[in-house]
């Protein structure tokens, strides 16, 4: 074992920090640092959190924190933020909330940005929640923005999914919703002291009576007010009953399954990642060259060449 | 050249069909044929026709249909619908259409089934396009609901973009214009003698001014009653304004580039259709084996194979 690694089972933040980086930076030293590590691996509940911008995430994460350190747990955090890192949006939110949990070093917390059309963003999501999961973190906590698909698949992949709704965010929100609704393993609607908590409980409801999930659970509904700490624990008991259920390892083995294929997704999508499509379509569409000869050079080429390990 | 090549570039019918059925079922030899035939291809004028449900799209091109056949002019027709080939609905498409254009064989009309998960249906369409491009149509039009990411992505890879609307659809259909308004080079509001055709086209205009595209092009508003081919010659003299403007070129090699990345796409998920997920998975989670050692190991295997020609 390296020294890392045996730092990271330790325990050490300072470890943790640099193995995070080397995480985010998707360098091949992370990977066979994770190949080491893996073993020791699947004792954390990961929980994903998602909803809406304006839906109060952040604030929820933050209060649940709270609760899991007042219990004892080591908690890290993985904010997926979609904005870019060249925003500030990232890192302002892990400053915000570093200000609640700065001296505590039973919190983690990493945001990543997301990485643009050539994705990843999910297996480098998998790859953090499996190293803070190594570093004995008891609970890991993935905030999503649940608006684009790569966010949604994020939040899918975690053992259990919180979705975050707020009463009256009118027919915009309702179409954002609608993507989200199927992987709520809990529901939380927030800022429930709000008009319209109870309209919304009952669209939820209403989707809930027209298909039955193939698990057969039926996510419970919970109410809360994050700002002002209501429903936290109760949130919290939602959680840990959908993780205590019976067929959790189904779950588990089909979260693999669609992680596996994001794996191979990315591998694949790095191989090909210095063609010059531009060129060769300008070739194409000359008619210089048909499209199916160069198709085949492409994946001819990237065989010939040995994969890093 | 082979003899099949050479009866489709001789515009017969029955070799026409043969090619279509090949590349339906995604055979080797027709993509070998399509190799042969790919310097005879890039002169027709590819069409993409594309709204929501009950847009009356097949009505509009039935139209379109009758319009170019009246001038003389050679025209296919690729129906990508996305129901199952199993409940129906493409043949009965297809028995519909038929019956208006049965004994007619300037006109050739096919409907695609959507391929699953695996993808594949943008570069199915397009091989088809080519074929009926090499047989000597001087038209191609290609109709999808404008519902699935897939569906709206082979609209986009047409020369010219015809986007269908009607009006008072409501709030939900507002959600599925906005990811079609985009790919938009002629709008058709179809249906126009219905209430609502102002306030549809007020909308248009306002999104419109929102943002400038980056050729320049301000797409037209069409307003058509297909069902009494009103509007029709005002839509194929939209069409025509936008495929004779100066930068046809470049958006021709911006559609190879996007078809190429399609077709890499493809051949790659061929490569590794036989992989079973859920056995990797099952390991996996039983931390039996690491997900690195694993997908590398997938990456190897089909580097080693080579790639059929």
């Amino acid at each position: 074992m390296t020294e890392l690694a045996g730092r990271i089972l330790a325990g050490d933040a300072r470890a943790l920090a640099r193995a995070a980086t080397a995480i985010e930076n998707r360098s091949s030293k992370a990977e066979s640092l994770l190949r080491e590590l893996f073993s020791h691996t699947g004792r954390a509940s990961v929980i994903g959190i998602t909803g809406a911008p304006g839906a109060g995430k952040s604030t929820l994460t933050d209060r649940l924190v709270h609760e899991l350190r007042r219990e004892g747990k080591a908690v890290g955090v993985i904010a997926v933020d979609p904005t870019s890192p060249y925003t500030g949006g990232a890192i302002l939110g892990d400053r915000i909330r570093m200000l609640s949990h700065h001296a505590d070093p039973g919190v983690f917390i990493r945001s990543m940005a997301t990485r643009g059309h050539l994705g990843g963003l999910a297996a480098a999501t998998t790859d953090m929640a499996l190293l803070l999961d190594a570093a004995g973190r008891d609970f890991v906590l993935i905030e999503t923005v649940g608006v684009g698909q790569d966010e949604v698949e994020i939040a899918k992949l975690a053992d259990a999914t919180v979705v975050v709704l707020v009463p009256g965010m009118g027919d915009d929100v309702q179409a954002i919703k609608a993507g989200i609704m199927e992987i709520a393993d809990v529901f939380v609607i927030n800022k429930s002291d709000q008009p319209g908590a109870d309209r919304l409980e009952r669209e939820i409801l209403a989707l809930q009576s027209l298909s039955t999930r193939r698990d057969g659970w039926v996510p419970p509904i919970v109410r809360a007010v994050a700002t002002e700490g209501q429903g936290i624990t109760e949130t919290l008991a939602a959680i840990r009953g959908f993780l205590s259920r019976g067929d959790a390892k189904d779950r588990s083995v089909a979260n693999w399954s669609l992680r596996l294929r994001e794996m191979l997704r990315e591998h694949l999508l790095e191989q090909f990642a210095n063609i010059d499509f531009q060129a060769a379509a300008a070739e194409v569409a000359a008619r210089r060259c048909d499209p199916y000869t160069i198709v085949h050079a492409w994946i001819n080429d990237a065989g010939s060449k040995p994969v890093r390990n």
